[in-house]
């Protein structure tokens, strides 16, 4: 039975893709050794490799996912929600302050591999027109201040968004960080608070 | 005659601090060789490494100057402009762009060393009381809105800094960040633009 098959080889490959990130996300990609995936998946290196070529695909596997995961958000609740699940972890759900760590290793890429830059642009757009087509919808819906221009707003968002990465990435503390995010999010939108 | 002497240490001094920042710039801090750093500063290597140690202390040096000049035009024109003269150096002056050079690296060591975290931390907290007291003087003088904290505006002008540094970084064009950077700036004064 077909079905079945592919059934059972998207939850292994999905147990794969879990147990790889907290392992990234604790480790950095350097660290992640192939017997601490073993440990963070529970499968041996076989298994693992029989799904994902290598370390590298593995990798590329979960920015991926996490590109989709992160636009859904965007597409239902912004991205400045994006920015919060970064900085405070819901106690349930699928950890996603792990996106951490992948997220810090895709940064890292950039800079430092014109090549992956290149490769990644594709996904970055995703990640840009879901957040666009968010704040189109919000103007639409009468949310969104309307005396600047879309694209301006997006930039706006992303940019904090990296910041807010690059501030993580430096070991800084986010504990007082959510009335930053606030003011982000009053930004875009049509009324100031208290006015 | 020491005064001279102190006036000509002091000139020789910047001439290495000019030539090293361009050359850090240009071609990253592993990538300054100490041939290219006799090229850029038309200096051999002898008159560099008596006035500073190693690679390493010039570095440094050059950090903390630059940590001073941005706390200046903070200190004058606020942290916006800091960017501004990021993505934007003027034609002519001290070539502000070459600032980058050290930022980055600076950021990448802040990534990468916690001893180094720890010794910057001092010279990180000059910028942000300047950026503070910068805040402060605008509130008192009717600049700033005043429903948001002064803490979370500072915080948030670094925020959006550091993820204009990274983007920088990445090697993104800079060319449509005007009319963000005019966001931002609108976003800490008093009154919103065209309401």
């Amino acid at each position: 039975m077909p079905r079945v098959s592919q059934d059972h080889l998207d939850a292994r490959k999905r147990q794969i893709l879990d147990g790889a990130r907290s392992c990234f996300a604790r480790h950095g990609y350097e660290g992640a050794t192939v017997r601490r995936l073993e440990e963070a998946t529970g499968l041996s290196r076989g298994a693992i490799f029989h799904h994902f070529r290598d370390k590298e695909s593995l990798f590329l596997a979960l920015a991926e996912d996490d590109v989709l995961r992160m636009t859904d958000i965007v597409a239902e609740q912004g991205l400045v929600q994006v920015m919060r699940e970064l900085i405070a972890p819901p106690a349930e759900g699928d950890h996603p302050a792990d996106w951490l760590g992948t997220r810090l290793e895709v940064s890292r890429r950039l800079r430092t591999d014109p090549e992956f830059r290149a490769r990644w642009a594709a996904r970055s757009e995703q990640l840009t027109k879901a957040t666009r087509q968010r704040l189109l919808r919000q103007r639409e819906a009468g949310n969104l201040r309307d005396d600047v221009d879309v694209d301006v707003l997006t930039s706006f968002l992303e940019l904090v968004l990296e910041g807010l990465v690059s501030h993580l990435a430096m070991g800084l503390p986010a504990d007082d960080m959510d009335p930053v995010l606030d003011l982000v999010e009053e930004t875009v939108r049509r009324h100031r608070r208290g006015f």
